[in-house]
């Protein structure tokens, strides 16, 4: 696929090889489950589909959706595993025991140096509505959509201070113009 | 949603406020956009849905989805770009202007100290034959299936360093048991 006008350096046409692979999930590590799930499934309204333990290794990881009203995870866990694998865009947390009870202790977001991952990002149907959202439960900006070079783009920090940008798709129509 | 035998701390009952959120996209700073983006067509069989420049502030925004063979992108601009950003779980690649030409310039991968981010994951529906496509390719694994503790599980790295899972959704059936 291509596009009147715009340059892709690099791209390769897709082979048969590559056909169903699916981007499936991004993993950040959380140093406290129990903050980090009361803010994606409060704030977020995402879902915990599947909890894996690992005892031997000392962690456990949580997979989270943000589901449409019809959809439903199976109830047996092995079939809800197999489910959640197959999934489009889940957020994936990784919780190493032990981290929430050192005080000390916090992840690094990407965004101070050294830097790399940035950010994930949720579409809303109203950026405004949104904003008044995060306020209500006390949620950190980094910056709202009336600030900074970029309007209509909303920054908000989650509890291990991971960025997360919000946008509201048809406000966009005009960005990079 | 909770799910029998199933503890996830922390977790509370979706609001109104976020219906209709979305998990859009991830975003990754890239080092050089013509690797980068050959990479993720080629090997993972992705497409550009959309590329903005911002002059003003000296970088470029790539989005990338594996779309299904009957999904397709508006050819308009605008619309191209809302559509972007209403689809879910997507890969933003990032290239600030010059990086590519720097020979000691290189991204953090989160998995070294300090770390936080930790990889994207693809799901795929024959894990063998991603693994000998990878090989074609001369991608860089991290781990193979049969190597390590976690077995059925694959790792390789992109051209920046960030690690990307690959797993067959139908083969973690036992995972975490």
């Amino acid at each position: 696929m291509s596009f009147k006008g715009e340059q892709h350096p690099g791209v390769k046409a897709p082979t048969a090889e590559s056909q169903g692979f699916r981007l499936n999930h991004t993993m950040l590590r959380v140093k406290d489950p129990e903050k980090a799930l009361a803010f994606y499934t409060r704030v977020f309204g995402m879902q915990v589909l599947r909890r894996l333990d690992f005892e031997e290794l000392g962690f456990s990881l949580y997979f989270l959706a943000k589901l449409g009203a019809s959809e439903q995870a199976p109830e047996d866990e092995g079939e809800r595993t197999v489910w959640t694998f197959r999934q489009k865009g889940l957020l994936e947390l990784t919780h190493n025991w032990g981290t929430e009870s050192q005080d000390d202790f916090a992840y690094h977001d990407g965004n101070a140096e050294p830097q790399g991952f940035s950010h994930i990002c949720f579409s809303v149907p109203d950026l405004e509505a949104a904003e008044a959202w995060f306020d209500a439960n006390d949620v950190t900006f980094v910056k709202r959509s009336d600030q900074g070079k970029m309007k209509n783009v909303v920054f908000v920090k989650d509890m291990d201070g991971y960025w997360i940008e919000v946008v509201q798709a048809d406000r966009l129509a005009q960005l990079g113009d």
